[in-house]
């Protein structure tokens, strides 16, 4: 890493701030922030965007799906030369509806931050920099997420264009309305040559950094997941006249396996594993009647696919050891599944070494949420850094995070820049 | 035991059989029976048992609660004596909604042909006979059940007389459009001097009988219950971002219990305990969130007071411990509890004699279900005799009990009558 200047973090972080404000000013909704794909709010904050791209000194432009781009072109295009390697900063400014204001919008920010001060300070490195901003994240709109990222990345659908709004509208019509072209999402794809790595910041969404006392982490993988839907089928029965040993509890049974869907979790945690039954319904529902069908959900999140299907195998074979044992019906449906996107060892030790630089511990930790990260793994080696949030608290008006720590980020992040090889 | 003549078990199954088809067929909606206390349904079966009282030789009347009483005189009374010890017999006329043919029914039904045998073959018993037809065991139209026995033990509050039905009816209101007098309750109080014993025979409702290959069987006690609302107050959070070992997982905390409230049923089942989670809700209910709050229902029931008891102990002490170690917090509310009415041993024996003079092999199994010898038990020793029904299915049109069990059950009653020692 070539040591730059001393950085203002205090200054980095009051800028972040008041960046983050002004985005979160652009919503749908009076006092609340809501701001999805394609909607007049995002073509403001897109627009704010590459204002601020401008006053950065980077090239702006914006691709057919919405992505607004800016570039700072590596030295030796600067003398005429094409095809540099670039490093790819970004994430995204939708969101979810009654949103905070940080998560994407945050790691837009940072880069065009980390950008200007390469821009200020250098001019330029050895590499383009390319600052993202990506518009369909959080897939709020448009039953289809991670379309930006997933044209940049050179992987998008066309039948992802018929989709249609809660509101009956089309991806293909909002995308003219919008004023893209439908006809020229091909050419939004990067050039996988040219495309060195992909680096975004984000907040943590989660209570881990807050619990280590760290404001900065180095993420490991962007978590494989699969939902099951599970359903056990016993008897009904009255609760008092049948005897224990005559029973076929539906629910009596769901417990022992969600204790065990428990117990999966707990014994992979060395894989930032996690297992939640988040919904449970049950019939009949009386509190004098055995239940004779219990459904409920599992999400089940991992860094490595393999442990994910191993923990999937114990608990396929568990739910049906207890419904053999408990003379019940049992089976689990896969309702959704994606597999775990790694992110690049070197890049993680780069992050590593920019965190440690200001004093972190860097720390890692996996990322149980969906990124944009997972759709530009396809075209190049990933990484992420996440910042510290109040309460892992995210989707919520009540996100945030301190200012100082928005500081933090973007000067670890310009420490990261400054030290990459290209 | 005295031995009488040989008993026609398949003449009095058809008798039973034609009886309680008469009574199935009164109803107050076509295709499925529902009759509800003090309706002119109730009044239809009321002077239908009447009537078959008086042809089986017996001294009718009717209580101010609507209470049917047949009543057989000892052979004291018969030569002017009063106050001459009775044996009760008898169950309720009352139904649930869309009930079964049988539950309560048989009960009167075999009170009824025991008490004509007896009258035939033998003219009296050293002691008096009283067949009663109670009006209110199911507790389907007003919020309070076993008024008539209860009154006929000596029991009655006078402030159920203002209890609302559905239908917003006071209690009262409907006693005096069925002809009761509520002024006269107490004169249906039977003298304790008088009362003997009071034996109902009565479909098992539970699967036991079926289970063993026996038409009959010998209950040990109207199980006590205890019903209780727990409540786990966790802390939701996101399904993918936070750390199983940072989570306060209401609902995995309740699996916990829910383990615990099944154990405790089976390690207690030689007091015929049974322990049943019945309904269960959780708030926010999403398959990616953490559960923050779970209520759910306990139906514990036991022979035993004593157990029970011990039961509740131990189930509050491992909530306890399971709250503090998951650090959720963690409550139970008592919703509704009655202790255990035991049967009289002497009379246990008796009704085993009669079972095994017909073959049988006399099991003893305690009813986790309310009836009315709760009430009855407050005035004199109690007993029952339950017969086995298809499945342990009842309040269910599918209820069933054939023929020749019905046969068996009368049988059996009479060879206790006949062996009664007043």
């Amino acid at each position: 890493m070539t040591a730059g200047p001393i950085l203002d973090i205090e200054a980095l972080g009051r800028r972040a701030e008041a960046m983050i404000r002004a985005l979160a000013a652009i919503s749908a909704e009076e006092g609340r922030i809501t701001r999805l794909y394609l909607t007049p709010e995002h073509r403001r904050a897109a627009d704010l965007v590459a204002s601020w791209m401008q006053a950065a000194g980077l090239v702006v432009s914006e691709d057919a799906l919405g992505t607004v781009r800016g570039r700072l072109p590596a030295e030796a295009e600067r003398q005429g030369a094409n095809g540099a390697r670039r490093l790819l900063l970004g994430s995204h400014i939708d969101t979810v509806i009654d949103a905070g204001a940080y998560d994407g919008n945050l790691g837009v920010v940072a880069g065009i931050l980390a950008a200007e001060h390469i821009a200020r300070s250098r001019g330029a490195m050895p590499f383009g920099i390319d600052v993202l901003a990506f518009g369909d994240e959080e897939g709020s709109r448009f039953p289809a997420t991670l379309l930006c990222s997933g044209a940049v990345a050179g992987h998008f659908d066309p039948g992802a264009l018929a989709v249609e709004s809660v509101d009956g509208i089309t991806l293909e019509a909002a995308l003219r309305a919008y004023g893209g072209d439908p006809g020229a999402i091909a050419q939004a794809a990067c050039d996988p040559a040219e495309a060195a790595a992909y680096v975004e910041v984000h907040i943590e969404q989660g209570p881990v950094l807050e619990a280590e006392g760290e404001a900065l982490g180095v993420v490991t993988a962007i978590a494989g997941q699969t939902r099951l839907s599970v359903t056990v089928v016993g008897e009904a029965g009255h609760a008092g006249t049948v005897p224990m040993a005559l029973r076929r509890d539906a629910l009596a049974a769901s417990a022992e396996i969600m204790g065990l869907v428990e117990a999966i979790g707990r014994d992979n945690a060395a894989d930032f594993t996690v297992a939640t039954v988040g919904k449970l319904t049950l019939s009949p529902g009386a509190s004098n009647v055995i239940p004779a069908r219990v459904v409920f959900t599992v999400d089940l999140r991992s860094q490595t696919d393999t442990v994910r299907e191993a923990a999937l195998t114990r608990l396929r074979d568990g739910v049906e050891a207890i419904a053999a044992r408990r003379r019940v019906t049992a089976w689990m449906e896969r309702v959704h599944e994606v597999g775990a996107t790694a992110c690049d060892a070197g890049l993680q030790a780069g992050l590593g070494a920019a965190i440690e630089a200001g004093g972190g511990r860097a720390l890692r930790l996996a990322s149980g949420a969906g990124h944009d990260g997972q759709a530009m793994g396809r075209l190049c080696p990933i990484a992420m850094l996440f910042v510290r949030c109040r309460g892992g608290v995210s989707h919520n008006p009540a996100e945030f995070v301190s200012t100082a720590d928005m500081g933090r980020a973007v000067a670890a992040l310009i420490r990261f820049v400054e030290g990459f090889g290209g």
